[in-house]
């Protein structure tokens, strides 16, 4: 098959397309040919040597997240037959043609979907539903905060969090991109290259969706009610804070807690998986049945508009070949989108 | 009625015996007629000016646990009779010969337990039990770490801990205070005195129970498990970290949670009540019965024996009567003893 790998840790340039061995699916696992893959910036850290593949995942093939058909299955595995269209979770190696997964970490693909919505869904809403309802527990009529509100997550958990009944505020470096939002829920756009956002959240935050790290974490503490809830996601700005004072932490009794998907076991990505099945897929699939659209109809240019609620649709900034991995690397690092950038055989 | 008073913000010099109205209970309290209250290191704090009683409290008179009778029943308070025996936390004002609290914030005193074992149990065993299992989410087989191990807290935590079936670790930087809790259920003990508890911590630690605050900050990230939980419950050494880096955090999962008693509700105090009387009062009982001692038979004592499990029993380190309530406060400010300082009329 063949497959994305890194050559060595660096710049795009490090990205090359290359022939490996096709995986053999194993007791309860299935193989998927993958039709298109997210690319996520733990993608961009893995490719510097920052963040290695966990165990039991390819070491040298990027990807964290698919969508496919179902192309043979392992000893016991029942739940697919090949064909079946799916997506999902991986540890890694997923930017290539063939993917081996246990079986129920897969999900469905919503019916009348395109393979590159599909591969924008996984990453972006298992980890935002993830954090805004294990996580974060957000409770309808409570506020909500998600920083980098314009990436995939954010554009994901903005929607989710609109389905919660919570009030939506987002930060972006970008004005213009908090426009766009408007339409999926985001009910206040704060426009970070004018200032700390600390001084323009006028409400009490019960939940913060964080991926800025750092030097945001003194802020973060201060905008938070009395029991609010930080889910820390990711590290945009770096772990490092430069002048870190905990008694917020006490006095309002906070809750910090980090969370990532790449370590977890295929134990809990079943249940995630079987979670997001029940109470989040259905969301997609309204929106879908609404459209109208088959699959053949799907395009894949991005589209920000306004729905019923309480539906849910992946936001695509940007589609590229797989044979063009390198372009798609440096236009995550030029941040200049909305939602997520997708791989296409 | 006569209560402890702050005169002004300062030394143990500022506390004074003083006449103040009698409370009178409102619909749903009762008024408790006090014979022994816990002395708290808050009550330090509070003293120097630092930690204002929360609103609708008495802002001059400290004390936030207590044992003693029920004295008078507010209108619709019918849960306990005039004489009844109890014990329980409050905002404030329960270094006084009377107390009002809601009726349902109270909780019986095991039969036969003398006043000053019951003055010892609730800021000490709520808080620990509070900590452990609500916000840290001990589990049996995990080990929790528990800082100033020889504190009311510790001494609580110690022996609920082992009681759910937990490896016990803790630290003091007095070696001395160490041995005695051996007895009470700690598996290990971490002199700090000795240097950084990080490097005598040699086993994944899934819950700490911190008093410590910033300084101790990084060390507890440090020795904390994948998914490890860090309760923080005061600030003995501040909340400033020199150098916060969260890393940590995302990559460790981990997550890091705020407790304190004193701001909360009363609908949050009754619900922590019925828990504990249902869950831990019947942990003393059995203490008690195997001890055979009636109450005019109990001894005020430091007492830390070993007994069979899974009995738990407050620690008492020194009684004061109130009147010596200025050489209490400087016996607490020493930190010479294991266990509780607690005051008599």
């Amino acid at each position: 098959m063949r497959a994305i790998v890194y050559t060595a840790a660096g710049g795009p340039e490090v990205l090359a397309l290359a022939e490996r061995p096709d995986p053999v699916p194993g007791p309860g696992q299935i193989r998927v040919r993958v039709r298109a893959a997210g690319l996520n910036r733990a993608d961009i850290h893995q490719r510097r040597g920052e963040y290695p593949a966990p165990p039991g995942w390819p070491a040298d093939i990027p990807g964290m997240e698919y969508a496919g058909e179902v192309d043979a299955t392992g000893p016991g595995a029942s739940r697919w037959r090949t064909g079946d269209r799916v997506m999902g979770l991986a540890g890694g190696g997923a930017q290539a043609e063939l993917l081996v997964v246990h079986q129920d970490t897969a999900l469905p693909v919503p019916v009348g979907m395109s393979w590159t919505d599909a591969a924008a869904i996984p990453e972006a809403f298992l980890t935002a539903w993830d954090a805004l309802t294990f996580r974060g527990r957000l409770q309808r009529g409570e506020a909500v905060l998600i920083h980098a509100v314009a990436s995939g997550v954010g554009t994901a958990a903005v929607q989710l969090a609109r389905t919660m009944g919570a009030t939506v505020l987002g930060t972006s470096r970008t004005a213009a991109k908090l426009d766009p939002l408007r339409a999926l829920g985001l009910d206040v756009g704060i426009d970070t290259s004018r200032g700390s956002f600390a001084e323009q959240v006028v409400v009490p935050v019960h939940v913060i969706l964080d991926v800025l790290g750092g030097p945001a974490f003194q802020d973060n503490l201060a905008v938070l009610a009395p029991r609010g809830r930080l889910v820390m996601l990711g590290f945009l700005q770096g772990p490092a804070v430069p002048q870190a004072n905990l008694g917020m932490i006490l006095r309002k009794r906070l809750e910090i807690v980090g969370s990532v998907m790449r370590p977890r076991t295929d134990e809990e990505r079943v249940e995630l998986a079987a979670g997001f099945r029940e109470l989040v897929l259905p969301l997609f699939e309204t929106e879908r049945r609404k459209d109208g659209r088959t699959e053949s109809e799907g395009t894949d240019r991005p589209s920000v508009v306004p729905s019923f609620r309480p539906s849910v649709r992946p936001v695509l900034h940007a589609v590229f070949p797989f044979s063009d991995i390198a372009a798609a690397h440096a236009a995550m690092e030029r941040n200049e989108g909305v939602g997520k950038i997708v791989l296409t055989w």
